[in-house]
């Protein structure tokens, strides 16, 4: 298996660095993962704002060169892995810029007639961890999920990668947080799992 | 009333422009919008990444002279109109890092005992104007209306700006859209806007 780990976070001092160490220990201890890549939004620079316009059309996105390198990556990986804090209900700008402009029609998904779409990332599996300084009831009741629908449905289901499993952590920058048990249990995950 | 409108679009030829312009139609029309400002953040080349380190430290956002001028424009308004097509299920991602990085604490609002927050925004109101390729049922039922919730709960009302009123569109690429009918309805809806 080909792990592509995303994480998304301005800097390494953070619980969320912690999380991805936690990913990677076990990931390497784990015989049923054969390739690990790491792809650090932040560290990589990457431009999320999606542009178009009469030159640079929107259809064309698929065969930008620039992003040639995220798409190879995304093609490679059996499974994504992504590492995230949440704001304001739900992922970094930068996550959500990647998305934007790496899958692209044609990329990603194809149009059908009417309104009907086809994925084309079928196969792939994903994991999200994020981590949040309140309650995790706060979003689940109070937002309606809409950070999980907006990632699993609106996302990789969308693109055809049908099984999103969350890993959610409230309560980070309290003495409530479990920290070091939630962060032996990401490990644990990824040292048995087996596609 | 002062009236800021937030334009996110790549471009002045799509349909969200046509949306802008009746915006500005019917509020030039209103004799209780005393001032029109027009924030448009692609053109404006806002960086929509949040960063933050041990020499820029978050709690220290909130006076970055580099976003001194949005925030003025926010303590300004008395309304806020954001203007945007829907991608992914939610807003463009630099309009997700305009409030990762403007909506700073101790500007929009400040952290009370517990997870308890007071929003520093109190008495402005906001309009949401989107326009989407598909049906509006689709985010409405399949993604529990992840994008409302989160652009009012998690970001407005979370700020205090209790009053938010959105405008969905749907089918905009399609002959079923009505296009001429909806932007004369938001034309209307500006013209007569008491507060």
């Amino acid at each position: 298996m080909n792990l592509l780990i995303l994480y998304i976070h301005p800097n390494h001092t953070s619980l969320t660095d912690a999380f991805l160490q936690s990913v990677l220990k076990g990931s390497k201890e784990n015989s049923n993962i054969k390739n690990i890549q790491v792809l650090d939004l932040y560290e990589e620079n990457f431009n999320p704002v999606l542009l178009f316009n009469k030159d640079k059309r929107r259809r064309d996105m698929y065969r930008d060169p620039e992003l040639e390198i995220y798409r190879d990556q995304i093609t490679w990986a059996d499974k994504l892995v992504f590492v995230y804090p949440i704001w304001w209900g739900r992922p970094p700008a930068i996550l959500m810029g990647y998305v934007d402009r790496v899958f692209a029609a044609n990329f990603a998904y194809k149009d059908k007639k009417g309104f009907q779409t086809e994925g084309l990332l079928q196969g792939k599996s994903v994991v999200c961890i994020s981590t949040m300084k309140g309650p995790t009831h706060y979003p689940l009741f109070l937002l309606n999920n809409a950070h999980k629908a907006l990632m699993k449905k609106a996302v990789f289901q969308f693109v055809g990668m049908k099984k999103v499993t969350f890993f959610e952590f409230g309560y980070m920058e309290s003495r409530k947080g479990k920290q070091a048990k939630k962060l032996a249990k990401i490990q644990r995950y990824f040292q048995k799992i087996a596609s």
